[in-house]
């Protein structure tokens, strides 16, 4: 079962991984499918008590209506335990349930709240991926302001703003970019065009069009240090473009006067989460700057980044991946209309529920720190660290009790946005198998069970691999409970 | 300005026009986007009052608390009145206006109601494109039941569905694409997988590289029979892929024996509105059939259609453009397979929030026909057939009056769906210049502020043109007017 759970999600992100996943593998994974299945069903108990109020209202409206919304509350509460079907986005649930349910906390504290039982010894636990859903009790916790409402007539058209070289932007998705941008000063915005994509995976695509010469034999090579993300290789060939090519680790890349090239700088970087900047020259060829993980949760905010070209995603900023929208920060206009260019010919723009959806989520971020009294369950960025700071201090205590393994080091620095010196804690743990008798370290953790990625996919070496912090807190729980158990001692 | 918005959107589903738009050209456009910022405010006005009525509660749930959300409802509108900011899905809209509102009519009744003013004698209407906004009356008149409710913590994950090849897939949606098929009786569903796309765009790009073989180096020819829809070669050759490649017409294309191909056909036709059946041979090749438009408001429906892969789109069978959500049925396993691959390097997946919608949106299309005491305002296909077999009247008189222009003729057909002689309505006229002074129809056209896509772009002749039928009553009004006013006579 580890075996198939491991190739199944290896297709996601992993690239390197040219097999295709096969049917019967899929039966196998109805473990994971039926606990999230059961999530559902409690969300959308939730999501009935929620019926009535949302929407951005102000204060004053708010208190006005105090008394008559808690009596349509008190009504949806009673009809709510009445019935379990019929809610507004409801989603087909399985019913039976092999593996315990793993449930985000409501309260925001840390994770060591939950208990291991004796069941979850023999659980699968699958940390491939970087399925951000350890955000889940946040927004849990935001309750209705973070609620979208969107009528049946609202933004049918293909377009949202045609006085915009993207015509399919939403204006307040890119107002709530900008805004957030502002605040958490980990990017200028004011000379930049905003492009929005289908997350920032078809944002790289628009960005290797754009950045390639059409009337050319010779396609420009695409290159980006190693360990580089799993996807960019992927990305780059598996269409077999004239466009472009995967050449490789940048760092082995040598530049031909007579060639261009493409650079991708992941800073923090995903796998190993240290901060990066180019390794070629710019002169000869282009730089894209992948930023997914330049938030204040991941690591310290040294200033608003100034590049000309960064991508972002709320999938790593806010933790909505299933919403799939990311956003480029691009200062040349030719360069933004050829990815304009690309998305029309790719999927005739974006998906506007899911930027209306992202802008309110980015609003509630910054109102969490521009509106009176906040506090620890309405800044996301402080709840976020908090969470993550606890997962990466518990990861180290146990891979250095274990003797076997190693992590990365990083060293405290200012971060402009809380004020205050800070450590890193990246969303996915780089670790090494420094226990000779390891040899490939993702095929050890996969004997005893827990997916993870092999460094071979990243340009590194099998002794490496990349595991998510990201995930729910019982599944990341089970995990540093089974590294504990994995000691030499 | 004619010549700049026909560049403009000539970008949009239209490959043959090569060209970048230029940022001066936007400015141009200002026009248009201010008349559909004014009506997004009033959009806003009626979504403030629709704030506390949504959600799919159970008529008796709905009975019981009338009294008290009706007392909402007047705090509500009181809200609305007194203030101008803070919706719950907001669009920033321009301020100034030069050209006459657009508003969709709420009432369902035909577009003669509308009249043309004398100033709108000078407004360029573009009817470039297939923006369905025609359906938004329907959709405002269907109100609440047709609103979508997320909350913030609502799929977050990547994953919809582990259980399911398509593990992207919302199981609601695809429920309710299974419904909606099996009420019109336009496809076969239950030997097909689903695959969820960002548009049926989206969904082409996977079908390419879904039929090639990656192992070749003779890139799989794809081909369609002329006149094709403008985008197939476009979205075919504009990554130069190794894998596939355009050949064009397949009338006459020549099938080799060691080579495959593609074959796609599109019925009802874009642009033409025939239906087609495929012209090569499939013993060599691989159909794609693109059935956008084969649903009851378009064309009779002749029985289910049970195609090895059937495209879809809610694009053109709700009106949901912007919610960019379409779906393939898919008999073969394996081809499904590396659709979903496709779509995993192409974007990780397609938006949940759009898929929540789209659920919603055929639901209520479902329901209009299943549920009791149905009526004209609630069924979708009737109450817009009712619009388009109007716009097709109306504009055949004109086109007949003119003596200049012909269209194509369909004859009646009994449709399995109502059960009745139905006329065909195409989504798209394709008008032929007859009057042989007009050398380029899409040029004359636009010399009176008529924009509309040359039959050049479908691999036909300059003569002809393709126009939309579906765009806001107010533009259709004037084009016909504008239409009646180019008579000989």
């Amino acid at each position: 079962m580890a075996q198939a759970q491991r190739r199944r999600n290896g297709n996601i992100g992993n690239i390197g991984n040219g097999s295709e996943c096969k049917e019967k593998e899929l039966l196998l994974l109805r473990e994971r499918s039926d606990s999230e299945g059961q999530g559902h069903q409690q969300q959308q108990q939730q999501q009935r008590l929620n019926l009535t109020t949302r929407g951005s209202l102000n204060n004053n409206a708010k208190a006005t209506m105090v008394t008559v919304l808690a009596m349509a509350m008190l009504l949806l509460l009673f009809y709510s335990s009445s019935t379990s079907t019929s809610t507004s986005t409801s989603t087909s649930a399985s019913t039976s349930a092999s593996t315990r349910i793993t449930t985000p906390s409501t309260t925001g504290t840390s994770d060591e709240a939950l208990s291991i039982s004796d069941a979850d010894a023999d659980a699968v636990i699958n940390l491939d991926h970087g399925d951000p859903t350890m955000f889940e009790p946040f927004w849990k916790n935001a309750g209705d302001k973070s609620t979208v409402v969107i009528p049946g007539w609202h933004t049918m058209s293909y377009f949202s703003d045609t006085s915009n070289l993207c015509w399919f932007l939403e204006p307040d998705f890119a107002n709530q970019v900008r805004r957030l941008h502002r605040i958490v000063g980990n990017a200028v915005t004011h000379a930049h065009h905003i492009i929005v994509g289908v997350g920032s995976t078809q944002l790289i695509h628009a960005l290797l069009f754009a950045l390639s010469a059409t009337d050319t034999h010779h396609p420009v090579s695409v290159v980006s240090a190693a360990p580089f993300y799993s996807m960019y290789p992927g990305i780059t060939d598996f269409l077999k473009s004239g466009l472009f090519r995967w050449a490789g680790d940048a760092t082995s890349f040598k530049v031909n006067g007579s060639s261009s090239f493409i650079e991708i700088v992941c800073s923090p970087n995903n796998p190993d989460g240290t901060l990066r900047r180019a390794v070629l020259s710019t002169e000869a060829g282009k730089l894209v700057h992948d930023l997914a993980y330049y938030w204040p949760q991941y690591t310290p905010m040294r200033g608003p980044a100034d590049e000309d070209i960064m991508l972002f995603t709320v999938s790593k900023a806010t933790g909505h991946a299933g919403t799939r929208i990311g956003w480029a920060l691009v200062r040349d206009a030719d360069v933004a209309r050829r990815m304009v260019k690309f998305i029309e010919m790719n999927s005739i723009g974006v998906s506007k529920d899911s930027q209306v959806r992202a802008a309110r989520i980015l609003q509630v971020i910054s109102d969490g720190y521009e509106l009176p009294d906040p506090d620890s369950t309405t800044r996301f960025f402080h709840f976020s660290r908090r969470l993550l700071a606890d997962r990466w201090q518990r990861l180290r205590r146990a891979v250095e009790e274990s003797g076997r393994f190693s992590l990365p080091q990083f060293s405290s620095e200012f971060c402009e946005f809380t004020k205050e010196h800070a450590e890193t804690y990246p969303a996915f743990a780089w670790l090494r198998c420094v226990d000779e008798s390891i040899e490939d370290c993702e095929g050890f953790f996969k004997s005893v069970k827990v997916l993870t990625r092999s460094g071979r996919h990243f340009g590194a070496g099998p002794e490496y691999i990349r595991i998510s912090m990201l995930d729910r807190a019982h599944n990341f729980d089970l995990f540093v409970e089974r590294i504990a158990s994995l000691g030499l001692g």
